[in-house]
């Protein structure tokens, strides 16, 4: 852990990339077209439905073949068995897991305590959770999560549910996680999102689906500054 | 699929053996001690965490190895970009995938919509999800799911919720899907669940941390019928 460039998310803010490619190849071969960045503000992200194809132990070596030092998140979208789950990303070598917020408590509780053990940052996501609920579970939590990511689904997005920025600030009421924004971010949006206190912002397709990932990685971390 | 023994579970009840094994090499083993059993009753299910661990891609042919004509179910809990995992899960070879209860409603309509297509059976489970609340989502479904889950989560058990049998004929009075049950089931208890109306019995560690897991196989298929 000691070689990533930022292991603790101490300086917001981040450029998430979330890479929800299913395929090994076509991943490698992304990989490969980004690699000349090294800035410490870009975190990668491992999808869930990538994690679900090619499994974290066949998947981190690959990029930490190309970003050693990188800060890598497992989206594993924990519902059950936190702790087996977070034991499984931490022997692959990433640097934060992610739960989601709808599971029941003591997932939750047992995953950001292997978070912990293990030197990890925990994340929770809030897809699908209502605001309430996920509010009552994360503040009688004794050790909270490190970043909650503020999450309106692909399925979502495309069903038209509203995205709201009052529930960045709702969250930092309480609680001194980062907060994460995903789902629907744009070049477009951005500066708007920051305004409103993201300190994480989580892109996936506009950055891979563009015909040049590496500058369009450049684009977003000079707007998020 | 033609291959499969019972490709639509038209004749319940079954037994079906949840694999959490994170390890394949210790799967391979482990598969390896119950090959010889042909049992059209007999499910194999690839747990979530050996799923996320190794991947589909790489865990499907193992299993198909070992388990030529056997009914596959990847529990993949999915929570969001249904059709997706939908389709990496098709492309591997298994019978069945799993949604979870507490993904957002398009997620679950997306996800049953893409089993249809592809003539995999849906199953949705209700892990950590309200009772009212997941009736309300599957009833109004134009497709409604193959196999209900009634789930209690390791983590929920070692907290000790309390299992409740009358979940069960509350699910049959409004759905067609047949239920199987997760989660504290033993030799002990069994026939009392196939009183309340179980078609499918999840066992995990009760068979694959036995002694002699062919054995024990064949007691809960002589227990169910």
């Amino acid at each position: 852990m000691s070689k990533t460039l930022d292991p603790y998310l101490n300086n917001p803010p981040y450029l998430q990339l979330a890479i929800d490619i299913p395929n090994l190849p076509v991943v490698r071969n992304f990989l490969s077209k980004i690699v000349n960045i090294k800035s410490p503000r870009l975190l990668l992200e491992l999808g869930t439905p990538l994690i679900k194809n090619e499994g974290l132990r066949n998947l981190v070596p690959v990029f930490r073949q190309y970003f050693p030092d990188q800060y890598l998140i497992a989206d594993l979208k924990t519902l059950d068995v936190g702790e087996i789950e977070v034991k499984i990303a931490e022997k692959t070598g990433v640097n934060a897991c992610v739960v989601s917020g709808l599971a029941p408590k003591p997932t939750i509780k047992g995953f950001i305590k292997a978070c912990r053990d293990f030197g990890l940052d925990a994340w929770i996501d809030s897809l699908g959770s209502d605001y309430e609920n996920l509010k009552s579970k994360i503040k009688t939590l004794e050790q909270g999560p490190d970043v909650i990511i503020v999450h309106r689904g692909i399925d979502e997005e495309i069903a038209g549910a509203q995205s709201s920025w009052n529930t960045i600030t709702k969250f930092k009421s309480f609680s001194k996680a980062l907060i994460a924004v995903a789902g629907g971010l744009s070049l477009e949006n951005i500066s708007d999102a920051k305004n409103h206190g993201v300190d994480i912002f989580i892109i996936g397709r506009a950055i891979y689906q563009s015909e040049n990932p590496q500058s369009t990685i450049n684009q977003f971390l000079s707007t998020i500054m």
